[in-house]
């Protein structure tokens, strides 16, 4: 088996100056786009932001990440209906995805689309990182990017050359963690605690604790880094998004 | 640029009886757990079916398609923040993770992860077959592989080697149609008309077009594969073990 790339691969949050033709980027989505999707219904967009004046309006919607700023390449995935329904409408079909299941599918097929694209970045030699903060603001990015009705922008990756030769590579838990066999079987206590001790061992993440103030590296997670208060304002506005955009 | 697999790659139904050991399997998960994921969360697990009994159990589930019982291995995708909140609960750390952002978070790491795999099978001589239909049954899945709370099935891949040397690659729109550049630009109906085109034109779409006794390609979709009573009943069921497994 070749997995040499897989267990190599690293996110990449600098870039070069060096630039990504458009032939080069309309090429690499082209492959993209044959990965698996729903049905062959392909319910996905891509966004590309290149203008430094995007960027800027895109950056606050991301919390003012400087991946969006310096990045040649934003590229916002959206989980589009439009224009499969307009297809629909133009065909004397009528739609009947305002839904959640019809959601999924497109939700499904624009984070595969995404992924395929990450890959096929790293893989020829260029670099990316996701930004997960892209469902937290939709309303603003759907403003800024001009989205129309029935599309829902869910993933952004910035994407360029590395500007670093040494990646950083992130841990993983021992794959015993996420494995079930037939069953899923719950971890006791002690088991937890083993499945997260290298992890919490590793000098950047005791340093991440210490930096933060906090006693444990799950603590970090919970208090620091993804807080109940504003999982649950983001989780509020999305649904508001969701119902404007009709699949809710 | 190195895009052949990419552009070359298909969906394997039909396997050979050539076994995957336990051993492979598991350096393909483990390679696959290397992909992106939220803060480096992992808010994911797998389940893996190779028992006749349980791929059975799961068949019904996915309506029947045969895949799922022809196939050596069956693998259940799950959201999963029950493991990582075990680790908080552990490590004094309170979780405020009972809303639909973090689902979201744990849906993208789960749907990068699967595809993942999906391309570490595919560029290692195996095939998959993608099952959309995890979510219109979750409920009955869950129960099947006994997913505790917290665990939601998002997405199951049937993996082997393929039975056919020859692979049917499926049709793509052509890339125009799904890259916008800078802002989203409605298609106009005649534009539409002409981006499914060669879709429509396709013997395969004109044949599933009269088999299913419809005027238009679109209707297929509309009327037979996704109507909208379909999509209702199961978006219902969806939302309901989302209440019950705490995410909404």
């Amino acid at each position: 088996m070749n997995l040499k790339y897989f267990f190599n691969r690293a996110t990449v949050r600098e870039y070069s100056d060096r630039e990504i033709s458009e032939n080069t980027l309309t090429q690499m989505i082209d492959a993209a786009s044959h990965a698996p999707t729903t049905g062959g219904m392909q319910l996905y967009s891509v966004v590309v932001t290149r203008d430094n004046v995007m960027k800027n309006k895109l950056a606050p919607c991301h919390f003012g990440q400087p991946m969006v700023t310096n990045a040649p390449i934003v590229l916002t995935f959206c989980a589009d209906f439009n224009r499969f329904e307009a297809w629909c409408k133009a065909s004397c079909a009528q739609a009947g995805f305002n839904n959640l299941q019809s959601l999924m599918s497109a939700i499904l097929d624009v984070t595969i689309f995404a992924q395929q694209f990450n890959t096929i970045a790293e893989t020829n030699g260029m670099g990316c990182c996701y930004l997960g903060t892209t469902t937290y603001n939709a309303q603003e990015i759907a403003e800024a990017l001009s989205l129309p009705k029935r599309v829902v922008p869910i993933v952004t990756l910035t994407v360029g050359y590395p500007k670093h030769e040494e990646q950083i590579l992130t841990d993983r838990l021992p794959v015993e963690g996420i494995i079930h066999h037939e069953h899923y079987h719950e971890l006791t206590k002690s088991e937890v605690k083993q499945l997260y001790a290298a992890k919490e061992a590793l000098d950047v993440n005791k340093a991440f604790v210490r930096e933060n103030d906090k006693v444990t590296l799950a603590q970090v997670f919970t208090d620091v880094r993804y807080p109940q208060e504003s999982n649950e304002l983001f989780s509020k506005k999305f649904i508001n998004f969701l119902k404007e955009q009709r699949y809710i």
